[in-house]
């Protein structure tokens, strides 16, 4: 995918890269892109670049943006890739991390290439790949906290230091104590709700494409829409969270490269940046997401997670886990009551955006938390230590981990006017 | 300083260096230490190791440490450093940053040493330098995250994407942008306050030193044990935090190494870490120094932070800074009094630690916005930009920042029973 230019990443209505038709029907791209993921490697006979770029007649801004399929090699008669495209690596990127992956400054100097979809229409049809990468990127940031805290975890029960909290055992592995527990239950309860968030987007995801009812697609497709800058950006935040924490397990080896640990901070860093900022996903929740359907999705969603929490408020030894959970559901409906309210007064989008999305995914995750735990408690017989284990990290999560809510609606509730009073100057 | 060994870090009563004592009244000293920063170099002529190790009789424990001076070169008749000791580098460290500092495993075969105070008192012969070393740290955070921060500051005046909150003009530096600017505060209005921390415990430990008066002195002495802890955790935290946005400012520019950010980011974690971890530290904050003078020592400090903002709170134009910065120490009280009237319950000490340390900083941090607002407002007339920016950045730490507190006092409430249940296997 290559969309970057030195001077527009968010803004992709600046890109200058240029299209021009040929006699043949095929266009001519002249320009440079940057931070193009294996826009060049050695791992396949060819390589396919997809690349945003303006038609001579083209408006301006993202709706003068058409799409292009360039190949690094052109075909010969018969039909093999062999003849050079008119395309360079004018650089690789010297990156903090995720050094397996060859990002590419590259420069096409007339590259023969063909058009996809329509003529300036170019960002929906890159959109449509985009949307699942944002899913994927989520889940890559999910999956590095994971391995974070695996390795995290072996350590803590191998690793002896320190005296037993009844003072009768030293050494001791870490793991017994509270602070390094505390570190650990944090990256596995962000990690379980994590993986829960993304399966549930995934079953919206099969039910907007299979449902045989028309209006139970289109409501699934809603939630798609609606969660997917949510698990891109909180999977990735929480990611990146949970490899830190899991680094800290360590202490100095977690600094040194031995260990592995620092390797997963810097590749998760990366989940937090890449297909659109948690900015720009936090923007797109609020200032686009939150507007569909005249705020009806939204709170549809949250209705189905008060629903929810609801009726699994019954079910044996969870009534406290949903107590909490259904007060933060209440916060959060509360907050998106303040921010719709607040569309048009400039800038409560933006200074709430973040704050808004970190809100939403925590409160997600405490409804997950329910459900998984209601789960667990159905199965507490044949599935004892595995189901126990559940309960309890829900426990945790609802004390120690959601309260962070509470932080978050006072400071969206205080407003943009401490953020919008600074002259650029004096910030 | 030559400590930590490669089981025992955090746990210096596992060290096993052994000290000899030779005829001559000199020692030989025999072991392997890791993480020592500059172990070796080229910058000076000799290298004088401070290393911890047991003598023959020592008892078990940190009680039988004792410090030794070994010179990397001994001297010869003629008082040269010429003659190489018995020690030599085992390994680089190779580290996530702080690439500049040689970070080295040092093998004493034998070296040839000289007794530091006296017998099996090497451990608080160490914490002279241990306690300095610790605020070092502190300010070595401090330090990344104003670089940070001034570096975000310059690339957002000068990046130009997107369009103006009013829609009237594009593209615009994304300093305009309500996200940016939220970060961009964050680490301000976190370092200005990091630094007034850092010269208010400098200030005592003048006091501490020179006042006339012996109350004062030990009332400053005591300011500087309980702050220590503070300042080297919550100014690391604040540091890497501060430099994680300001890359984040810069989108993938910030991960690229060209810009310099990513470095930060890397260089700052290490603070977090060395000198004894930040677990250590609010271990040592919660567990130690709440419990001294029978926790007079912290109600004073307490005390004389409520007694600037009530008496400031007068100060034309800072009485809602003050108000919540009041709350917030009401809020520090409360969780103070839980925390030390559970101090002999096993684990509310390890579970409240960090949380605790957090919330001692950030209610400092609102006083020390109180006090700075208060000379600001004074200062209105003659120094009118700079005064009115800091009462700014006040009021955004108060509304956007200073809530934290409401999450860390329910968290640490909810107490350390979610996190004691589990068994170490089913964590």
């Amino acid at each position: 995918m290559a969309l970057t230019e030195s001077h527009a990443g968010t803004d992709l209505g600046l890109l200058k890269t240029g299209a021009k038709l040929q006699l043949d029907g095929s266009y001519k791209i002249t320009g440079t892109k940057i931070f193009i993921s294996s826009g060049d490697h050695d791992f396949g006979g060819n390589i396919i670049h997809l690349v945003l770029a303006r038609l001579p007649d083209a408006p301006d801004g993202v709706k003068g943006l058409s799409l292009f399929l360039v190949p690094k090699f052109l075909s010969n008669e018969q039909g093999e890739p062999n003849t050079p495209n008119d395309l360079s690596v004018g650089a690789l990127e010297q990156k903090m991390g995720i050094h397996a992956q060859p990002t590419c400054v590259i420069n096409y100097n007339g590259a023969k290439s063909w058009l996809i979809g329509a003529p300036n229409c170019g960002l929906s049809a890159m959109f449509t790949m985009m949307n699942t990468e944002r899913l994927f990127v989520g889940i890559q940031g999910l999956g590095i906290g994971e391995a974070a805290y695996q390795g995290a975890r072996q350590y803590a029960c191998e690793r002896l230091q320190g005296r037993s909290l009844d003072g009768s055992r030293a050494p001791i592995p870490i793991i017994e104590h509270p602070d390094v527990r505390k570190m650990l239950l944090t990256a596995r309860a962000l990690t379980e709700a994590g993986r829960a968030l993304s399966a549930w987007t995934a079953l919206q995801m099969d039910r907007a494409a299979r449902d045989q009812d028309k209006c139970r697609r289109a409501t699934a497709e809603g939630f798609v829409a609606l969660l997917t800058p949510v698990v891109k950006a909180a999977l990735s935040d929480f990611g990146f969270e949970s490899a830190v924490v899991a680094q800290q397990v360590l202490g100095g080896h977690g600094y040194i490269k031995d260990w592995g640990m620092e390797q997963l901070v810097r590749d998760a860093r990366i989940t937090q940046i890449y297909e659109g900022t948690n900015g720009v996903q936090a923007m797109d929740l609020v200032g686009r997401k939150l507007a569909y359907e005249d705020g009806n999705l939204v709170y549809k969603f949250i209705g189905l997670m008060r629903d929810d929490v609801e009726s699994l408020s019954h079910v044996a030894g969870i009534a406290e886990i949903a107590q909490e959970a259904a007060s933060a559901i209440d916060r959060l409906v509360v907050v998106t009551n303040a921010v719709r309210a607040n569309f048009n007064r400039p800038g409560w989008t933006g200074a709430s955006a973040t704050d808004y999305l970190r809100l939403f995914a925590l409160v997600s995750y405490g409804w997950l938390w329910v459900k998984m735990s209601a789960k667990a408690a159905e199965r507490r017989n044949d599935l004892s230590v595995f189901a126990e284990g559940k309960l309890q990290v829900a426990r945790f999560f609802i004390a120690r981990i959601l309260p962070q809510t509470l932080a978050l609606e006072a400071a969206i509730l205080a407003g943009p006017d401490s953020i919008l009073v600074f002259d650029n100057a004096t910030i």
